[in-house]
């Protein structure tokens, strides 16, 4: 990828400027994952940060704090701005001088939909599609783990029985959709990289409760990759942002989520460094 | 724009999710101001990070300190994992537990380019487009002042005549390029909000020295709005990151960048919040 120019590399390990051609491969693997949808609901597009109340709130520091990217910024005058550059000239970092910003980086886009939804959920329950970049801070040298990537989302947030339902229908429509590109896919029960001690007992539980799916390929016929994954959230979002179903219950949430890149990536490996020379079914699949 | 749902504010000011049809006008400008290059050279889209290195060299927090984004990550173990915890229990924000990332917020999509370029600048120049995100923290309740937004930019490296010429080429273009969607565009002299005291000579040269002018439109028929800039940096970038043209001096570089939320913002604003309903030579010219 790297040699073909198709992911340019920066200074910063796993963070790469993207070509032309990649890019528009991501975006059509974006619309064909949107173009999946079910039925018509509202598509929403997110900016990379969210507010950092929100991202608090949703206890992501708790259970991934070192996935996590939080933002400074300076609200100084010229006296602070003064101590900023004497800390930078002298090799400093200005942690001292800067504050808190309002905004945090996302690390996975639904996180960011569930506090600005009107918590009255609906009798059929509320559907929505959310894409946009998420940050996660695992450096790596291998592409398909970038520190900065898309995911595109299908999310429910209903009744119980909704939740569950929305898991049951795009478990296998992702496999068969992603089948459909000629990726050989394979559905594995998975967990989340919850942290340190207590985070091992999270995510045995998480896995034991078949609450999180990952759609796995081969890239390069070797290693294996999850390009996509469907979660159950249970009433983790709902308790946090009082979302409730009219029998006053919490609700419940979840989502089935692609990562745009690794797709791109994945048909990429398969297909071959040229899009225009991948197979005509893939192409009309694409769009 | 609130009311109709176009965009859907979060908890911190000045931070929006996109709707739909919002997201389908700025990706629409996008095509659109990447359409009007003269010539084919390589488009590049831009992750909203980029490293911190790079960023520290191109002096932005000496020139802009206010309007940056600093990322921080958790780099520690369980006792520090307990210790973020705590910090955070007690109404903290994790701060004194936090390291300095590889990575910074975006303020300018081009920036991100100049490092990783071949310092060997070609005879005849080097040309690009580059899109992303961009973060400028400066909060308002204005929806044209938004903290994270995407810029399109047509980028030229080059000698001091080929960097001069393309922002002469650049300027008039761009002008009738907006006026052919209907915007009524001025070109104005601007300059950069370069911060404090020093920043007030600093922004005095460049307006004297014409290095930076603005494409402005009165949204709402009343609010003066940059839409689009083109910037002559002199050798600022060349002299940072080593470019050099053949003859043997430093390059010099030039960019024409176009604020996508900002001109669907004007075309929603002109033509009317459903792009299905805007004038058919505007919807012809936008593809």
């Amino acid at each position: 990828m790297l040699d073909a120019g198709l992911l340019v590399p920066t200074a910063a390990t796993g963070l790469y400027q993207r070509s032309g051609d990649f890019e528009d491969a991501v975006r059509a693997v974006e619309a064909w994952a949107g173009s999946l949808r079910l039925d018509a609901y509202p598509r929403r597009s997110l900016p990379p940060i969210l507010p950092r109340a929100d991202f608090l709130q949703t206890d992501y520091l708790r259970s991934f704090p070192d996935l996590a990217g939080i933002v400074s910024v300076f609200t100084g005058g010229d006296a602070e701005h003064r101590a900023l550059l004497e800390d930078l000239d002298a090799g400093g970092n200005g942690s001292t001088v800067l504050e808190p910003a309002e905004t945090v980086l996302s690390s996975a886009v639904c996180h960011s939909v569930y506090p600005t939804l009107d918590p009255a959920i609906p009798d059929e329950g509320l559907r929505l599609e959310a894409s946009g970049f998420a940050f996660r801070h695992e450096p790596s040298l291998d592409p398909v783990r970038m520190q900065s990537f898309r995911m595109l989302e299908h999310v429910c947030v209903g009744t119980p029985a909704q939740a569950e339902a929305h898991r049951d229908v795009w478990l296998p429509r992702m496999a068969e959709g992603l089948g459909s590109l000629g990726l050989d896919v394979r559905i594995e029960a998975a967990n989340d990289p919850f942290f340190g001690r207590v985070g091992r007992m999270l995510a045995a539980n998480q896995q034991q409760a078949s609450l999180k799916h990952e759609l796995v390929v081969d890239i390069h016929d070797e290693k294996p990759t999850a390009i996509g994954s469907t979660n159950y959230h249970e009433d983790h979002f709902s308790v946090l942002f009082d979302l409730t179903t009219p029998d006053g219950n919490l609700a419940h949430s979840g989502c089935a989520a692609f990562g745009l890149e690794r797709i791109a990536l994945a048909l990429l490996s398969r297909h071959g460094l040229e899009p225009g020379h991948w197979p005509t079914e893939v192409r009309r699949e694409l769009g």
